[in-house]
């Protein structure tokens, strides 16, 4: 019913239309009639209308309404279109007593201006095109749009409906956590807020993960909560500074327990106009996504999976593979494109060759299959029949296929390979291939990660893999001790068609385990963090979490281009308010109650100019 | 049912106990008998146990169950009572065949110790009394309390109420906006952020006030939000810097409108175990409020009004009443302290005059009504027989009371004589006289208040008595052009049990009149607020909202001392989190990238030891 509504809105947008002021309506029939059916939810409790412009049909004829809405469109003074964000109703004004056709029309008993309006900079109509900056910049017009009405008002009934299954069928607890918080260890993307103690911040987190944890402790044994937090990473596309997640933490639960849950929830939160969830998932683990598609979000509505071919070139004559083989953790991988000869050009099969140079240093070799069953290939002529003919039966290639073959190690071969699925795929698309249907919703758990990851800058160091907090999986423990790199983890991530939507995992609750985590794997400051740590040495329970992405769900669900479509004030990539014009310059005055002052950076260190990223919506 | 098991949980941690230590129970009997009955919240899902410890009952004998919880209480290993949120049950370790007695019993059958708990810093018994700050310190031990438990229980329910009403009943769309904005006009008490743009700070907002205007003009007719907002007031006791509100918005909608709205929200969400709230709520204007209780949050639990007795004394001998009277403005005013002559010491009447003449500048004329109709006070001898018959008259005075008597102008005299009355009515209370009963809640509403108030550094200048987007009263525009301060407004507090528990208005919706109030009379800088009025020329509806103060309506219901007994981790009065040690000092080099530094302080200006205020929870 809502939805309907909404798509009448959406096609009476798309209709001639002129100024926008929002005017109060009445009428008066000669037979006045009164429907005692409530519609639940009421739009009209509480306030001057009786109806909304969406909601008459024939079989309120006769009856008295009042609207409320906006001018959509007017002719001769005589018919006009009002218009609000149920849907769209022809008014007429009489001038004389015969009656008008169609299904229903409001005759005008009275009429009040409510407020004028000045020429906009855009037209109020889903078919005008507007850049994302001039959108971003008029918000509370661009929020008029179908789209974003219909964004905004799916995402509230998707979380009440998570609020009714969380809260009222499993007795989970809904507790606020503090965001005037401190420093984490490793938490350099943390804002900071001057306080009024001379030299002392708060931080705004990340995420409540210490807080949930702390309630486990305290025994609210089913938290969950709507959790704004906070990530200061710079200029990131498709990134908030600002975002909001679900956040859930039980005690006495495993890995199963937390998965059934959120599969329960998604079902239960799902709009109904789409194709209904279907649970459980499927669960991958981190080692086998790595290897078939390249990446831990692996998107599984379409194949192209990486195969692993190096047994078929163990006596190969081809010099680059020969010396890939090798090496320790030598591989030869591939992915079969099919009808990839149908579809892709010269000129894009060099793009692609371009990329894994560029960006990974890496070769790939195309080799197509033509009708014949010959290769067509630089290296076609190397290649031994029965290497071609294990080849074709592993990866089931057919004719007019094209395989992107490289050789390299295990993890970086993957790696590209699972990038160029990619790439080819939007390449397929850009064809008119449907590779990935928009209708599907393809869920995956993905299992079984690392608990530690060698640093980057210095490999012979170990980080947390996800977080620190995070258990080792039980079967690995004596690991830690030995060969910690080796350690899988019980943090469990979900992935939506190729998105990363949540993330999780049980959590160490014993103390002397969480203190040699820290200290002694990943030398961290201890102190930070000893309230969490003489919280674990006060019987705390056993316990594990995840956090959903909102923001990229709803976009998800609703087939959104970009997170922003789906938040009401969103920033720009800079993290610019482009409305109100935030973040803004403070007299200095005012920030002497705080202790601080403006370090202005030499002339050389300013930022660069907006004008280095012309696809981003930024003034 | 919850309430109850919450109830059963109190008195069992009143019993005798040991340490506390999480474990899971199992236990095995001969007749297996499963219940096929689903209770509704499953409090057992998704985990290891299949019943909570509250829930057993001897419709559950023979079952076999699995239980998690916390050693309560342990005896010659053979008998323990495990605990958890939701109550106790005494479990026994078989010794031998005979059966124990009681109405249910837990055979074990297998038992394992999940984690160890060292020495706690406070046993968990709600008997043993700890400090605040000890409280806040070990926060995630204090969480394990009844009281703290039944607090945040009840929150999330009667929140989660609220939602289904807004939501479900009455179309409202749930929407976030922004944490990190900019700087409004006047808004001294917003926490900054630095953000990485040299010299341009974000701040929190004290309120999403602007962007719940700009969701109206953008169409969201029927706007809320549970609210995270901010306001540095440095130390304040019971205010925290971060506090929670329902936020409301909507378009087309008036004063009726949304008092009929709130009233329906707090019906519908009100605990099932109180009596039920009884709707409409009595209104009293500003004006009436002052006279009348002094304050514009009455506490209308009780009587002891203001009385204006001016007209007794136009004749009067007495000099003082005399002077008062000539003034402009000057009035005489009593209140009447039933059987204050019984209750209240000559020492606490001399408190009272002390308080009246420290604090207010202003003298108090107690007079006490003896059992012979006679006066006793200083004055008595010239207050004149009709005089004495016509206040007797007036204030309705029996034998026993006595009567508290200032004079002086109208505003300063009542304010005074408000203070007097909540004064009287906690020494009253301490004598044992039932005045407030605790299980009464007395709304009210409170209107037409002024729309502007004199600046108290410059009187000649007026500032917004709220804010400036509120709408002057229907019948008082005329003056906006002429006598501006005598405008009244239509904004509309909510107040309960003498607390104001909400505040809102009916907005200014026409971009002129804002322009107007904005730079004529208020004096402000309009760019600060462009994007708002040219927000409302492009078409804005008419609209109003309000904010209920969660924390404070929570304290409320639950007869919570402190608003820190309804928020699961507060900052201590001076805005410390006392468990994690925030706000912390941060490393220069960190504070880099924001382009800020520290402004070290002399010695002499650094801040006050926290001895000077021993009574709150500070380290």
């Amino acid at each position: 019913m809502f939805f309907y509504w909404l798509s009448r809105l959406y096609r009476g947008l798309s209709s001639p239309t002129g100024r926008t002021t929002p005017l109060v309506w009445g009428s008066l029939s000669r037979n006045l009639v009164l429907s005692s059916q409530r519609r639940i939810p009421e739009f009209s409790s509480f306030v001057a209308r009786t109806n909304t412009c969406g909601e008459l049909r024939s079989s309120h004829l006769g009856q008295e309404v009042t609207l409320c809405g906006w001018i959509q469109y007017r002719r001769q003074n005589t018919f006009l279109v009002l218009r609000d964000f149920h849907g769209l109703v022809q008014v007429v004004i009489p001038q004389d007593e015969k009656m008008p056709t169609g299904e229903i029309e409001i005759k005008v008993k009275t009429a009040e201006l409510l407020n004028s309006c000045k020429k906009l900079p855009f037209e109020i109509k889903d078919f005008v095109k507007k850049t994302e900056a001039l959108r971003l910049q008029y918000r509370y017009l661009d929020l008029r749009s179908f789209q974003m009405q219909y964004n905004l008002r799916l995402r509230s009934q998707m979380v009440m409906k998570m609020r009714e299954y969380l809260c009222n069928l499993h007795g989970f607890v809904d507790i606020e956590t503090p965001t005037l918080f401190k420093r984490t260890p490793g938490g350099a993307k943390e804002f900071v807020i001057p306080s009024r103690e001379p030299g002392k911040f708060y931080v705004l987190p990340q995420s409540p993960q210490q807080f949930k944890q702390l309630l486990m402790v305290g025994g609210l044994d089913r938290y969950f909560q709507v959790a704004r937090c906070y990530r200061d990473e710079g200029s990131r596309p498709d990134r908030q500074p600002e975002f909001t997640q679900i956040d859930i933490e039980m005690s006495f639960v495993d890995q199963t327990g937390i998965q059934s849950l959120i599969e329960g929830l998604l079902q239960y939160s799902w709009p109904s106009d789409r194709d209904p969830v279907v649970v459980p998932f499927p669960s991958m683990t981190f080692a086998e996504a790595l290897a078939s598609y390249g990446t831990d979000k692996p998107d599984t509505r379409f194949g192209m999976k990486i195969v692993d071919i190096s047994n078929v070139f163990r006596n190969t004559e081809v010099r680059f593979l020969q010396d890939a083989l090798s090496k320790p953790q030598g591989t030869v991988k591939a992915i079969c494109i099919p009808e990839g000869a149908k579809y892709l050009k010269r000129k894009e099969i060099e793009s692609i060759r371009k990329l894994a140079a560029d960006h990974f240093n890496q070769e790939v070799l195309p080799i197509f299959l033509k009708a014949n069953q010959n290769w067509n290939s630089p290296v076609a002529k190397f290649i031994m029949e029965e290497e071609r003919l294990e080849l074709i039966r592993l990866m089931e290639i057919h004719e007019e296929d094209v395989v992107l073959l490289t050789a390299g190690e295990h993890r970086k071969a993957c790696s590209l390979l699972g990038k160029l699925r990619l790439e080819c795929a939007d390449l397929l698309e850009a064809r008119g291939v449907v590779l990935r249907d928009p209708a599907l919703f393809s869920f995956l758990w993905v299992v079984d990660f690392p608990l530690f990851l060698p640093k980057e800058e210095n490999p012979r160091e170990l980080e947390s893999a996800h977080h620190p907090f995070t258990a080792p999986h039980p079967s690995d423990i004596q690991l830690l001790y030995t060969e910690p790199e080796k350690v899988r983890s019980q943090h469990y991530d979900l992935v939506l068609n190729g998105s990363e939507i949540g993330g999780g995992s049980i959590r160490i609750h014993n103390a002397e385990l969480q203190r040699y985590v820290l200290a002694a794997l990943l030398k961290e400051d201890v102190k930070l963090l000893s309230h969490l740590l003489q919280a674990l040495d006060s019987g705390a329970p056993p316990h594990g979490g995840i956090a959903l992405g909102l923001d990229r769900l709803i976009c998800l669900v609703t087939g959104a281009p970009s997170i922003r479509d789906v938040i009401a004030f969103p920033k720009s990539f800079r993290g610019h308010d482009l409305m109100s014009n935030a973040p803004d310059s403070i007299p200095p005055e005012e920030l002497k109650p705080y202790h601080i002052q403006v370090s202005w950076p030499a002339d050389s260190e300013t930022e660069k100019s907006p004008l280095d990223h012309p696809h981003h919506p930024e003034s």
